[in-house]
């Protein structure tokens, strides 16, 4: 079986797990792990940021993210398909007790008009303060596209003109560092906390982080212990990060190589795929899913309209030619 | 002082006043006050409902009516400046913990391609389930825009069709139903829940309600007092709903025709105010709020750049004409 | 029937009806009832208090106060039939997010000792923060016991020595005063915030409200609106609120006076009875509460086992005498 | 250093280690990690349960636990001490919003009387109503201490009379059943739903399980992932723990003995120590602890007048003794 349902299904290789089994260790809750320690304080310096901070999963940097900008009773504002606004269960309602509204756009892009429109910092007590923007680089559900720096600083200066903070949903960033060429740091510096993931695109079995200020991290920690985040020799898990951050990022440019050669094959034009995410409409997504599982490529619907193809480190040019052949017959 | 800043500023009359005083009461909690028990079960009738219930405010009532329809972690899809979106301090998120996406309408219209993009009532396990769709019927910061019949009736159809439900801010659906002549019942029925507001144009003091099914509303009541709104010998508030039914309802289209008497006088097209409201837009929101009071005309800003003004019990044709002189000389 | 359910049933006199129809009213949310502001600086005084804010209800006093004292995930200790623990519904853990520890107490008593083991106000991150005290006075499922003022200083300064705030419950602190002669100030005193209520003894339809420092107030009054409890033109009430002060506040006396009567009759110590409550435990409850309803006389089951009655402004000395002839004889 | 301070301290041993570098893994969220699942369907054999569920934390495992038996503005009851209503940062509050009363025991035991005292499980609408009952067994800050089978029974018949639910937070049931030879299965056949941790007395360096009936599991699942709990290639963990229970169950014994041995050094009765937690009294806690670590052992301090030490598999029956003679002289 080919897989492309999602680059969450890489599997640690042999190099990865043995320095998995390798790591030093200790209790992380007490901040005595020192693979956690060093992850976090790579993945900061590599963002640009004073601290970081490991967690499970990226749904959970997220809830800690823009619980740290927006507190109860406030609102953040996304594009209505973000990771935050779908895919999170409603977590940051369930549990920040925050509030959303969205601005729609196709390509998951910035709309700095609509958000002018629905931005209100302080209209007073009886109005919802906007505490926060959140923009999601690439974006996941707009089939992995990137956001120009450009209009990223835009963001970055209107939010501060309106003193608002800004979110950076990272989780693969990573791809835009890669098929951009911008520097990690850049994409820092745009926003006030950024998430990131190494469990997608780096290949790692488990595992995200937040970057941010240092106070907001410290902060961090006592939140995801309230989550349910707080584990204990964790190194394990980070001792994968590090090795992927070291094997495994500049070979991102292959699997946004594979995710342009699928695109072609399901009539999908090449140059609207900036990186590992091929979204493909069909009127019969089910279906669609259904028969490529005969042939042996998985893939995955989201919704009944749209089909997701999702190159990753499982997934060789070989494997790739061999899916864009199959798809291009059904 | 002629006060145009908003409907919720009228006073009760002196017949209202006698009709409070004269009100037979009872320990409402217990279901014990006639006066409570009359109201809900008129206001029920009137929107076609099987029960209803009273409520310190709108903001409860829709706090209420969103949170039987919507469970935590699940979301409600509603226009960006709708009044639960804006203007309930993120009640739905902070007291109920489930989320909300929006889509943007000028003159807060129903927009089901949007809502189509958007909704999400069964993708599976981990995707946010989309709950309820709520409208705002008039649209207070779209001007008083009234929602177009056959407009809310799609939305119902499409609405059963994806087995989600649908919630109505009525608070001023007593504007709408003498502006079109459209029976309240007809509203009532394209909607699961309704709330409706006695102290706007119908002149009460303070009070709510929410309509609905028997078992919904019953579940409301529990819930209310949680929120701390059970309140006791509520009849006297009540008695001042009943005489506002009685002898204010009519009289609403002297709120509209006064507005659009303003909205001459301020250069808006008088066709696009269909109520009690007439929004300005004005570079200087702020300036023209003081200018105008200084010449004894009280009207609100809502943000920067739009200008508020709202008819009610208490502008008098006299009071109106007044008005259009003083603002159109700004 | 002769009432003894609750003190809440109390209905409005004719002078106090005279007194709210009279009333000069404005928009509370925007601070311009004077009605209201004259009850507000009213309390706030009698409690030695900077501000004092008016709610709709006893409960939505309450999860104002302990939730200004109490961040969530934070904890409040109280004795565990508090009606902040028992009769809120839970709001304070479902609204505010906070959480309780309890101990328990047969009258309803300060057990420092209890507290001192529980106490945890800075057992550094990972341990739940004690952030507030809570204590009832009088102490309404305890039978409406009085907490000696001499306990309350102690916990006062138990509070200061480890920098935990103090929440006063004292919906019927009215009848504390009256039974023992304490000034309202010196119960004042002892707590940062104190919430009282109009609607019980002191006989008003409707309305509590919640005195405190100034700031805290104030962001009582934003957070109030978050919980629909903004009322327009609700000098309505607080004029009922100021004649109850004027008129009926004294007269507790008599309540007091009629609850030993009647404790007499069912075979409770009336040295036991501080207020106007009697508690009576009962192996039927039910029973008890069906027969005497049969003779006329409504009383309340709390529980299967107890059974309470509670003297108030609708019961006079004829109906007290009654009523015990009635409960002696079942 | 001999590190007694938690047994959350412990290391993966070599063979461990080897155990995780060669786990078969997939796709958790999706159900595809045949670890995962293998851990699973064990660890609800061993406790007679139809099924279970990996979590990073017992933190998180207690909370998925709790809030699948009490809504938001039920409660729960528990002893004060619990590692629910102390150690997990008000989450139950915070997160579920349900609210909790307790009662206290020196040995965290659990109180009959007390809880019937409470309970409330059908008051009507307007009290809060008890949904569950927790024990932790062993309890962790009662020293360690067991909790009877005989009790454990006679509170499942309490609470199946009264129809509310049983939550045992097991995360060192382990303990209790090597101490006790107690069946695991009658452990879980006393509570609805049960956790235990894989990361404390059996040495693995990170995970948790929650236990019960397969339709709450399934929901946990889904809300596993709202709290950001849903990991991926996890089985590299779950191999950790699957390597614990054949490897590192019936040594708890060991710790048991050392325990003991400590206890008698710092003079203990150690007929009070059932399992592998010493709880000392000291005036001067934090003092102890700063002396003990000169002198090269590590001990906790929880609050200022106890001092716990722990034994587990990283402290050698050497290493228990040294660390008695170095206590034994402070």
């Amino acid at each position: 079986m080919i897989d492309l349902r999602s680059d969450t299904v890489t599997k640690p290789t042999q190099e990865m797990r043995a320095a998995m089994a390798a790591a030093e260790v200790g209790d992380d809750v007490y901040g005595e792990d020192p693979t956690v320690t060093a992850l976090e304080e790579r993945v900061a310096a590599l963002l640009g940021k004073e601290a970081a901070l490991f967690t499970p999963t990226g749904s959970m940097a997220n809830v800690l993210a823009v619980g740290l900008l927006v507190a109860p009773g406030q609102e953040v504002l996304c594009e209505a398909r973000a990771h935050i606004a779908r895919a999170e269960l409603g977590a940051h309602g369930a549990i920040t007790g925050l509030t959303m509204r969205t601005w729609r756009d196709r390509r998951g892009q910035i709309d700095l008009a609509a958000i002018d429109e629905m931005l209100s910092p302080d209209l007073g007590p009886f109005f919802v303060r906007t505490a926060a923007l959140s923009v999601e680089n690439t974006h996941n559900f707009a089939g992995g596209a990137v956001l120009p720096l450009e209009d990223l600083r835009a963001l970055r200066s209107y939010a501060d003109e309106h003193a608002v903070a800004v979110h950076m949903d990272g989780a693969r960033v990573w791809n835009a560092h890669v098929a951009t060429g911008t520097p990690l740091e850049e994409y820092g510096a745009v926003a006030d906390v950024v998430s990131v993931c190494l469990s997608k695109g780096l290949g790692a079995p488990v595992g995200s982080l937040l970057a941010g200020p240092a106070d907001a991290i410290a902060e961090a920690r006592v939140r995801r212990k309230r989550l349910g985040g707080g584990m204990r020799q964790v190194g394990v898990l980070a001792a994968a990060g590090l090795h992927a951050l070291d094997h495994h990022l500049e070979r991102l440019a292959d699997d946004h190589a594979h995710a342009r050669l699928l695109a072609e094959a399901v009539g999908v034009d090449p140059a609207t795929v900036d990186t590992n995410i091929v979204a493909v409409d069909s009127d019969d997504a089910l279906g669609m899913v259904a028969r490529a599982k005969e042939h042996g490529v998985l893939i995955g619907a989201v919704g009944s309209k749209t089909v997701r193809l999702v190159t990753h480190l499982g997934v060789s040019r070989d494997d790739a030619e061999t899916a864009a052949k199959v798809l291009a017959s059904l």
